[in-house]
């Protein structure tokens, strides 16, 4: 069973709900890509023939929102404008069915209490892996899925054998580490995302399509240059201390990756082709920081990191380092606005839309 | 908006998951019943044939299981070894998604959290009352719904107006008072059951069928000898017995009532001939206690109505007098089990079989 570490949930101040500005701005510059894959490439008409005019989206890795809200808003809005310009029909008749999907472990009693009152669909919440099937088949029109796929359904094995020249020793992550361990995580992001698409293709019907948002990079930028790899070093880096402080092990740092893979253009081109059901209708790298302005709130970062990665955390190292891990972490702030600064900042967030074929 | 008041959450010692076995022995008792009416009525091979080879089912007012997961494991055996023997095929093709719906304050963690890992269908949770849409058009196949529609949308108004000759002072139900309580309940339950069945008929696919099981009276009984109204009698006697100890106000009892409500033969053959889309191909009576053995035992029960009700009285009374109540009640139970043995004990347990025309 793939790993699961939900989110924070609930609204208290580290979590998710309250910490996920930056996903929603990345939402914000995907938003117009959406809005122009659906406008020009999706036939609302023909894909809802045979569903009693009801449309069905599903959004895999929701979380607890609010950030899949707006996006689901969002696809409801222009997917019911196309329906009604090609219709010539008044507005009502297109019914609109939402899934909000993820691990078991999320909080979906936040989610359902937070959905809008006022949403023109019908909701529905899907506990399980992505990395697996999740509906029957042939049952979808539209997958969206944001800030999720860099999660891989586990570490790779090798990262945790001491004789295995890809043991990640003193590292958390790979933009920092060995090519072996790079190696690593980019197989085992292969092999998730052929379980993730496999799925996906016997879902969507014939003519429905994927919008995947996630961090990446564009071909050609080296791992180290990965700008969330700056704040996994700093992390790091905060957990050596407290090995030297006598807080926690240095095998229990030895011992703990974070299963979070940033996959470049090129390897996601190579996936989706291997599995053969898919066309690529459009694929770019934005840059989520244009939007939201030059200058980075590290503060604000870090506290987005503890929103998503608290749990992983807690389950390794124990509730009680929480706290002095993400103290540590503040201090470096200056450290990691430079280091940020130095990193690529041309863009690491791809938008991949995909058509069942 | 309708009431909600789920059945207590977790897995702890008042947890609905943890007393909720009559209700279970309800469902076994069904059970027979919809196994025979499935094998005779359903017509599983054309209702499939414009989805994929998919059976869509839900449950309303599911609550946190276990009983909602052998009911739908229940359905499903039966469902699929209908579609085997009558299509020759071997098994695997027939995909199954069901939909476990209760309103969103639902412990739904916990609910996804237990769901059976060896499971053969794709599950989803949906929030939201069923005096109300909840899924697109033609979107169902089977929809069942065990000791749920007993729950009124609200307490009827007249109830709690003092001018009212349905005013329903110093008495928390209906099975004890005047005619005018009485036929208040009565009227909210048929405008509740038009809303409800309404719904369905939108959300079944023609030939589509509805199970309801909900605790009921034979026509000709009278409601003085439902035997749950014994509890609420019991429990409302342990009310005025704390507001003669200065625990409470007499006047929180009389501007308290239980949405509850157990409706005849003869109310709920009315109710679906005026909605007119489906018919009724079994309807029934049948009694729970003569599989559990004929002595009840009280204190269980009393534990069970906990179970369903401490979140209602404790949104009116206050969390600090819920302990007190049941401990109050918990010393009536001579009394209560000898008016059971006087009560109506020939079967208090409907079971309505429909179908979509």
């Amino acid at each position: 069973m793939p790993g699961s570490f939900p989110m924070n949930g609930g609204d208290g101040t580290y979590s998710y709900a309250k910490n996920s500005q930056y996903q929603r701005e990345a939402t914000n510059v995907a938003k117009e890509i959406i809005n122009e894959v659906i406008a020009e490439k999706l036939d609302v008409q023909s894909l809802i023939a045979s569903s009693s005019n009801s449309f069905c989206i599903a959004d895999l890795g929701c979380s607890v929102g609010p950030n899949t809200f707006f996006a689901m808003q969002n696809i409801i809005e222009v997917v019911d404008k196309k329906y009604y310009m090609t219709q010539g029909a008044t507005s009502g008749s297109l019914e609109f069915q939402v899934f909000f999907s993820d691990h078991a472990s999320n909080d979906f009693n936040t989610l359902f209490a937070s959905l809008p009152p006022s949403r023109k669909y019908f909701a529905a919440g899907v506990p399980g892996s992505f990395y697996g099937r999740l509906f029957p088949r042939s049952s979808l029109h539209l997958v969206h899925s944001s800030h999720a796929l860099q999660w891989l359904s586990k570490v790779p094995e090798e990262l945790l054998d001491k004789t295995s020249p890809a043991w990640n020793k003193g590292r958390i992550s790979y933009t920092s580490s060995s090519d072996e361990v790079a190696n690593a995580y980019a197989a085992q992001f292969q092999k998730d995302m052929k379980i993730f698409l496999n799925a996906r293709a016997k879902e969507i019907v014939v003519g429905g399509m994927i919008v995947l948002i996630m961090p990446g990079l564009p071909d050609g930028v080296h791992r180290s240059e990965f700008p969330l790899g700056v704040l996994d070093d700093s992390l790091c880096s905060s957990l050596m201390d407290m090995v030297n402080a006598g807080l926690i092990n240095e095998s229990q740092v030895d011992s703990f990756n974070l299963p979070v893979y940033a996959a470049t253009l090129k390897e996601i081109t190579e996936v989706i082709k291997d599995i053969g059901c898919f066309s690529i209708e459009r694929m770019e790298v934005a840059d989520p920081r244009s939007k939201i302005g030059s200058s980075i709130n590290v503060h604000s970062l870090i506290m987005h990191f503890r929103a998503g990665l608290e749990d992983i955390f807690t389950k390794h190292f124990g509730r009680e380092v929480i706290d002095e891990l993400f103290e540590r972490t503040f201090l470096k702030e200056a450290e990691i606005s430079s280091a940020l600064e130095s990193s690529h900042n041309k863009g690491t967030q791809l938008i991949v839309a995909l058509k069942r074929e």
